[in-house]
């Protein structure tokens, strides 16, 4: 895959990926939204099916990391860093694209929202503000090594899964079904390990959607929270190279 | 695929479509429907496999297009437009059919639920009626620009998504697992792009219904909000253009 | 196939698909059940995913029919009605074995729920009892013409789709994807066609477990509405062969 | 398959499969959760996906039977015991690392729950302790020769679709669509039969959490129910063998 190809497809794939994935937040989460308070299995399902459009889209492409902890994991595995960071740069840059689209789509819902005191808890806005959950993640508990212990073991199950993949589809990669079990697995991980910290388990997906909420103006918007703002990237960074490492110790 | 096979499949499948996609809002909507307030997981998940059905069924016949803009998209990618008429009449005659099938299928609930004051609004109609909703889509904050925009969004994950199918599907087209695939995608667009429009992403599937239900005689129905109703059609076909220009540029 | 092969499998294949699809509306329905008030979604899954597991495990000996509806149909697009009987028989019995083991399974919860009589709704019994719907299909709204019409309406689309399979799956019949189709194609009739008769769609699931209701020693159980009981025996025969009409004419 | 290999694959795939499983027990249960009460369905899709992923991470090592009920009726089938105590230990020593792992993923939860004297039902704590439920299963209504039948009826439905797999996907075992198919299995018996004993359908699921619950120093846990612990092992190995005979007398 040439260069242009990879950043190309990582760029679109991870707009694709945030812009469904951030839709369903602002969905559930705004006002004027006819899917608000849809509930939690339409949030995992919405983000699960938001990596299989994404990882279908752009498989052909990049192979559909949309994420650098599996970048870092595949690196490790393979032992090749040299595609590395046009990975993560188109990684960034399609999450803060999918960003902006998310507000584009939600623009009169974040209106609304914003304007209502009550919705947006407007009066004492202290720490992260009313809509950063639909741009970024946080914990319920704030809790350093748990949160970080939390976003760790998730990646861990999703990086491996990536991983041995190659060992059940002969080596054809993110393929058709692929896309259908990464999605699966996603909606697995939302399900049973997002009640924690809101599952990141991207680093890309956390941190570039949080910059674009401390970019946008929006009235009333509060903090973006930078001092969590390191877990969702750390920890997913670690949970990757975890997965490298059992997936060549047992797998390899 | 000859003509008559085309405009066979495109009726079939555009009017089992709207029959289960319909259905299922009659399903959630009315009264003395067993269904009444599944909510909005059963509306995305519902129109999904509505997809899913229809495609599958009609893939062999006329590829299942179902859907003006995802014809517009194909044409504009391939450079042939010869058969697009005969798939948009077939798409726009399956549409209404499959909305009339509704009408029959929940004809007492139709009954019942415009019989009762309270559910249907009754006293001071003005504007859309109370089972609008079941025919075609309408915002939940009217505001021109963003609802046009909110559909061109969802419309070019829906036929980007499918003009890249035959990526990864070894030129087969919309297959078996295709079928899925574009289901769970429809079900991804309704649940994160569908908060703003209730996502028509599809000219017949919101102007056939209309028409019927204008035409249908039911009783206290009110307007079928006819200034609103070329927002779901230029919405999505313009979608499907850009798609195929993205296509064109980033994958072909 | 051999007879014995087909009625084996229709038996074994049907009373999974009872004892799983009467299973959920017990875990629903019933007092005592982790599972109680978990909504039409759970309901319109669960019968999805009984049918999946029943094809799956019974297509090798039987083709998995499961439903005369399906038998009919086939044996109209075949011209062949050798085996039809066997299969028939195969799935009333399977059926009835099928709606006893979800007795045995929720013994105890059936008990509880009858000696409730509040849930029970005790008092004055006349027409169908507090746990038909464990069994067998009611209609909402009692609307001879319009019930029968909706159980031939959602019959069509699950026949058709049955009988387009071997369209897309190279002539291989209901294989492993062919298993995952029908499963969403179920929970597509079930959330779009379902809410006016609770979509019988098959003969053998209605009357088999309408008979065991009749015969099993439940106090408190209420009449098993047999004035009701033809109509989804009717409505989907009816339909099966309708959808074979569809399918000679139009894709054949 | 070498003896390490299955071990391996056992430990690691058991492992992911109550991480992911008893995740999904704690997310809906605990104080602090973000899924707190997502209800019925999202336990029973966390189970089945929780089994999917663990299913195709491990199956190129050991198969990934990952329940000792399903290596007893394999081994019934195929009349090969060698490996059966290899595929036992790792399916036991994965269970208890699995639940140990939910502990460290949810620990500010587990704390805040229990300290809850509300939540935790603390002051007459006699019997199941508040959080049992993440680990293990209880019954609704307790009856003994029901819990059982349950149990064993669930399993036989479980591991007759693992052994007629081969029947319909060539030989080829649990491979991708196996590891789906399998998933929805799960689902199914979830909703359709888990009303009554939650479904452990896995001796190794149940007893190895109940082992950690126990051991774990956890304030106001109550009692592990060990009375009730042997139900959950001898049912699901009591179906295991009967649909190895059922496999054999039906399907061979």
């Amino acid at each position: 895959m040439s260069s242009s190809d990879i950043f190309l497809g990582e760029t679109i794939g991870t707009a694709v990926l945030i812009l469904l994935g951030g839709g369903v937040c602002a969905a559930v989460t705004l006002k004027g939204s006819k899917a608000r308070n849809a509930g939690w299995l339409a949030i995992t399902f919405g983000w699960g099916f938001a990596v299989m459009t994404a990882v279908y889209m752009t498989a052909s492409l990049s192979g559909a990391h949309l994420n650098p902890a599996v970048t870092v994991g595949i690196a490790i595995k393979d032992g090749e860093w040299g595609d590395v960071p046009v990975y993560i740069a188109g990684q960034m840059l399609g999450a803060m694209i999918g960003a902006v689209l998310v507000w584009v789509a939600y623009y009169g819902q974040f209106q609304a929202h914003l304007a209502d005191p009550e919705a947006s808890g407007q009066k004492p806005i202290e720490g992260p503000g009313p809509v950063l959950g639909v741009f970024s993640t946080g914990p319920e508990i704030r809790n350093t090594w748990q949160n970080l212990a939390t976003e760790i073991i998730g990646t861990v199950v999703l990086v491996l899964a990536v991983l041995t993949q190659g060992l059940n589809d002969s080596g054809k990669g993110l393929g058709v079904i692929g896309a259908l079990i990464t999605a699966f697995v996603v909606v697995s991980i939302g399900l049973s390990l997002g009640g924690p910290t809101g599952y990141a388990i991207n680093p890309a997906r956390d941190l570039g959607p949080r910059i674009v909420h401390a970019l946008l103006p929006l009235p009333h918007k509060g903090t973006s929270d930078w001092s969590y703002a390191w877990i969702p990237v750390a920890g997913p960074l670690i949970g990757g190279a975890i997965a490298a490492g059992i997936y060549n110790i047992a797998f390899a």
